[in-house]
């Protein structure tokens, strides 16, 4: 835990240069539009600690399996999202000596994300081993406008010298990934080379074959005049750079614009690559730096007027709630249904950017209320496109006829993790999937994406369940073996509620959307089932068979749903009496204590009730709460939100606001020091639902959007934005009163504590 | 499954060269004398395919642990018997071509292995691509009565051609484990250097810091007599060879005598090593090539006096008994009690050499009927020597108070494995170093032993279990939770019947060896509980309240134990009706399937039954072998002798065989297609065990040998020695009759089915 990050409603500030907090604010200060992204390295050469991180979305390595034993069915590869050129460097010289903060004496350091306006800046003085002291001030972004473009302010002003100052614009391919398994550098060169104030490298990563073209232009101001000055072009390996040497003059800044642009072969022809990022220079640069600027601050003001999210009287919640929507947005935009959200966006490499349920659990949540219906579309219709994989995955399991298992971790659709106990048993992912269509079909009505992508995946999944479970003579039940629950702390064990629960509504929802499609379109479900050969009557006779004989661990004595056969033979301690020096469990413990302890690392049984809420009275949800809470250690970023949802729901508004407290500056305050390899950007999905669901006490019930919502005892209000089919309404919950205000043309309904309100359009009701 | 391999009651004999079997002969024609031992890689150069291999005894490499997904609780490292330097080699060329079979045209190829004498001979004649044929033969071996060297005898007979014809015997130490978890080379170079005909090479293993020392001294006879010539010395990084050409005469011999020798760190001052190699190279080349030759037959006559297997009218199990009986000896010889044995011994690099339960459950049956009793009390020995790393792999798990774990995994004590579910679970093993204790005093009679060093042990163990099992309020009795079983195919189960029975029978019997102990020296026994802090009244109440409250899986309805809880809840298929398609699963299921289906890898309940007999009357044990063996898909090696016994054990004869037949030639006729990697050492003791115990019956019974033997139908007789206390006996047994020979000065009783014969010094009994 630690809290140098200056508080401020819009940005997000650090003050003075302590190299300690380096690796943790090049994550934190993250930059990125859905389209590529980079953590916040200087543009300068930098020899201390540092982890350089450039990221092209959808670009990716297949770094070859590394484990300590195999296993049969382990994945050949983990793709990895993977480090890209660097187009931000700016190598900068005084009289021959590098500039490198780690070498020179450093004041006024200041670095700041403007949140608002979408770009991060940095100020420094620094005083090189010869006495020379430069005023250094770099603004840069990736532009929302231009998402395959981003751009570099950078002036430098001598302060007690007069002398030569050479700097060195560069793209440097040279890159590599940390977390490679066998210390592979990723890329090939394919070519390189400069014109005029042009400089480009075109890579390919090794195996899958992407290329991806990077190139800057730049230009050049002293004391406010553009200069021509002749250039040295720099060439090695992978690297392309021009030097420029300058006759700086005290007090007299010195300005480099670099723009710089990424372009990858996913979006154009290998041989325009070239042509297009040539263009793509010309075109932005012609802009100039500050009409890049103002449209960035333009797109970003039309996010805001979306999503913001205004809390009144806590300065530090508002900087926390605007940090995690916003990175949310820099790192998906939902512009291109190939892409998705890696656990840590473009700000690291830990995960390998690739996806996990996170996307259909969290993040879908995030982007059905605060985007356009498309940008959750785009998330299911990356699914939808991977099905033929997860036909392949399930095959690798030993399951066909047109059973579909979606990865745990994947970015081609093919399974990519290697530990038996995620890969092959943690299927509740699977359920997830399928959630996500109810989800946004619940959400925005939009039922012909049942009939044209929705159902062909749920048949697919329904039959991956139909198929794992299995029939336990000794129960007379249909059971499921060999199970990981979300509560990774168990491993292959029998009889995950929350697993058998969400099995069986898959194939429950399955036969309903049959029916619905059947009545939208019975021509376009006829020609999908025949595609898909499913034998309706046989298969959906199955499919109830189970549902009516399925098995659900039950502790009668306590009157709750058993999160797996034989949890009540562990020692039920309860996380309060755990000396605080076994915390967190995953350092201090080894990991088969863990697993035989009866302790939960994110919610379980509790994710099912979350999902199915509607399944289960109040009483029941409060009995369940209250016996697997007090056994969780939320060692997953993701298990605090829930907790607060449904802490709201039962009424505990103090403990709502506790569970939301652990997450909202999980980054900011580096809480589990691990922010230095990147922010935990699905979780900051899981910080809005705590808001909005749990504060908000936003659901969907009959077609309408219901709240019920109280304001945390420290706020003086809090008020959000939500997108409802073609309405916008903001919520503003205050300690007066509630008001929700439509700001759309489009009148809606809502209802409010269980009473109907209607809203009109661009009108107030205040209750 | 191959069957190149001649049949021959004494020698392995590999007939003509198939370059595809190469590796499959080098790992079955492999050498040892306890002390070092080789494949049978070629003298000369080889390019073919090829594993080379050369090991001492004890001399490891702490490998950095390659894991996936580290798990807190890994081990920091794999220890490795390493691959040191080759000593075999010969390098020949014939007027500048370099032999090597892989570029020959090779005839009249025959490999030997003469198990009754202990050498290894091949034969062959060659044509180079200048068309020069040469006839060779090598014969080498590691010598069993200077157990640091061995001796080569290469002799080369132009066939067609006189001319230049260079050899050069080299010590190579730039040697790699092909198993390197980060490819990296293991040995540094200390030292290397000539005089006359000496060469040697100090090589130093990184991070353990062993030093070996590896010469050699060759003379060379050409026609038949001794010549001088000069030499050439060869010196590169880790390697030094001596260069001798030679005017070759079409049809004279040239003979190159190669003495090598391995002195380790071990067993020497490092600054002695050179000295002492050099004495050891004098020593044995003044004794000459014949000489050593005719001591390693009588070393090996004196062996096979003690456990030779004789099998009549069959001479393909003749062969297979005695290839293991040798393979065993080669292996360990229980000269040095910080000795053991790897699964492969000096055949491979598989499981890294070191040691398994494979010992304590396999080979000490074996060696305590085959070898004088300090072979088997070294054995045990080196776990006593243990008990400190012992306690710090519990600490690892989280366990103080003197709770010992033996490692799944070391040669130092210290756990190197690194999979959670063997590891942290697999935790039998710790009940197998008790049991060989047990066995060893039961068939000694050495209670000494308990009281020097047995009780130590047994107290740490104890200590684990009791603070490993937990109380479940459930089911009111103790239980043990996250378990594997010996039965690999099952992971992080609940109540393993085998494990939970292990760990009560292990605290039972180290209450009862404390009253032995106290019995024979209350001194020794009130020091011992002392240093241990040992509170006996809290300690073996708390032992007796564990065992008296034990929970033990148990199924009513086919009365049989259960192997574990929910092991019921599984689909009950049985092995007859597994398509063969599938067979192995290990090689056809992703390891899921595995887990969540029925199958047994290797007995389980079964070994229980097996350690634990005379608890269970004939008909439990008929039920539980009904029950399990067709369930049971025995891909471990270990397997199918256990229940080779059980069957015998009940009557059933032929079943018997039938499983003794899975693994009597399991590495002769490659039966698991994975001979290349090494032969599959502990698992000859258990066929071993198959006849002993299985076709002889044998038993210990009120501190005698009891005897209940059939004869396999297919056989006309087989006999086998054993030793027991000081006496030595052969049982044969015939279609006629059982004949028990004592061949020792020392008269001692017997059971025959359960008769009493007292079978006189030097005098048979024929029942």
């Amino acid at each position: 835990m630690k809290d140098y990050i200056k508080i401020d409603e819009w940005k997000i500030i650090e003050d003075g240069f302590n190299s300690a907090h380096n690796k943790i604010s090049e994550s934190i200060f993250s930059l990125g539009n859905g389209r590529m992204g980079q953590r916040a390295n200087f543009e300068e050469a930098y020899s201390g600690e540092t982890l350089q991180g450039n990221y092209v979305a959808g670009v990716y390595y297949n770094d070859k399996t590394r484990v300590g034993w195999w296993k049969n069915g382990y994945p050949e590869y983990f793709s990895k999202v993977l480090n890209a050129a660097n187009w931000v460097g700016i190598d900068v010289a005084i009289d021959g000596e590098q500039l490198d903060l780690a070498k020179c004496a450093v004041s006024n350091f200041r670095r700041e994300l403007n949140m608002k306006e979408g770009y991060l800046k940095r100020n420094f003085t620094a005083k090189n081993n010869s006495g020379k002291q430069v005023e250094v001030e770099a603004i840069r972004f990736c532009s929302m406008a231009d998402d395959e473009a981003g751009a570099i302010k950078y002036t430098i002003t001598p302060l007690n010298f007069d002398g030569a100052l050479t700097v060195t614009p560069f793209i440097d391919g040279d890159v590599v990934n940390q977390d490679a398994n066998y210390d592979e550098k990723f890329w090939d060169e394919v070519a390189k080379g400069c014109d005029d104030n042009d400089c480009y490298i075109q890579m390919r990563t090794k195996k899958t074959g992407f290329d991806v073209a990077t190139g800057m232009q730049f230009s050049i101001l002293q004391n406010g005049q553009a200069i021509e000055t002749a250039h040295e072009i720099i060439q090695k390996e992978k690297y392309i750079g021009a030097k420029i040497t300058l006759q700086a003059q005290k007090g007299q800044p010195i300005t480099v614009f670099k723009y710089a642009a990424n372009l990858s072969s996913q979006n154009h022809k290998v041989e325009d690559l070239i042509i297009n990022l040539k263009a793509t220079l010309d075109r932005v640069s012609k802009k100039g730096f500050d009409t890049m600027l103002a449209e960035q601050a333009a797109a970003w003001e039309e996010k805001w007027k979306h999503n913001d999210i205004i809390i009144e009287g806590d300065p530090s919640a508002q900087q926390a709630i605007r940090f995690n929507i916003f990175q949310l947005n820099q790192t998906y935009t939902g512009e291109d249904d190939r892409l998705n959200i890696g656990p840590k966006g473009f700000t690291g490499e830990k995960y390998g950017g690739v996806t996990y349920w996170d996307t259909e659990a969290y993040c879908v949540p995030f982007y059905l209320s605060t985007a356009e219906q498309k940008v959750t579309k785009n998330l299911l219709l990356y699914r939808y496109k991977q099905l033929e994989q997860a036909y392949q995955n399930a095959g690798m399991l030993g399951f066909g006829n047109g059973a579909a298992l979606y990865p745990m971790v994947s970015i081609n659709g093919i399974e990519c993790h290697n530990e038996w106990e995620i890969t092959f048993e943690e299927l509740h992912r699977n359920g997830a999937i399928a959630y996500a269509i109810f989800n946004y079909v619940r959400y925005t009505g939009d039922a012909d994406y049942l009939v044209d992508y929705g159902l062909e995946v749920l048949i697919g999944i329904a039959r991956f369940w139909r198929y794992r479970v299995s029939w336990s003579a000794e129960k007379e039940k249909y059971v499921m073996l060999g199970i990981t629950g979300p509560n990774e702390y168990e491993n292959n064990i029998n009889n995950n509620w929350y697993t058998n629960t969400l099995a069986t509504w898959c194939m429950q929802y399955a036969m309903e959307v049959m029916e619905k499609v059947k009545a939208i379109d019975a021509d376009k479900y006829a020609k999908l089932i025949a595609k898909l050969n499913f034998n309706e009557e046989q298969e959906t006779g199955k499919f109830t068979h189970i549902i009516d004989n399925m098995y659900y661990p039950y502790d009668e004595r306590n009157q709750v749903f058993l999160q797996q056969d034989g949890y009540l033979d562990k020692e039920q301690i309860l996380v309060k009496d755990l000396p605080a020096s076994d915390r967190p469990l995953n350092q201090k413990w080894s990991w088969d204590r863990i697993l035989r302890s009866c302790f939960i690392k994110q919610a379980d049984v509790l994710q099912g009730i979350y999902f199915f809420e509607d399944k289960y009275d109040i009483d029941t949800i409060r009995r369940n709460f209250d016996f697997y809470e007090p056994r969780t250690v939320h060692e997953s970023s993701l298990s605090p939100c829930l907790h607060a949802i449904l802490a709201a729901k039962l009424g505990d508004e103090a403990r709502a606001y506790e569970f939301y407290l652990r997450t909202a500056r999980l980054d900011l305050d580096d809480y589990n020091n691990d922010t230095e390899d990147g922010c935990h950007i699905t979780s900051m999905a899981g910080t809005w639902m705590a808001v909005v669901e749990g504060f908000g006490g936003m659901r969907m019930r009959d077609d309408k959007l219901s709240f019920k919502p109280f304001l945390p005892g420290k706020w003086a209000s809090f008020s959000f934005h939500v997108g409802f089919r073609d309405s916008l309404l903001n919520v503003r919950v205050s300690k007066e009163q509630i008001a929700i205000k439509n700001l759309s043309g489009i009148e809606t309904t809502v209802l409010v504590h269980d009473k109907t309100y209607l809203v009109k359009a661009n009108s107030e009701v205040v209750i």
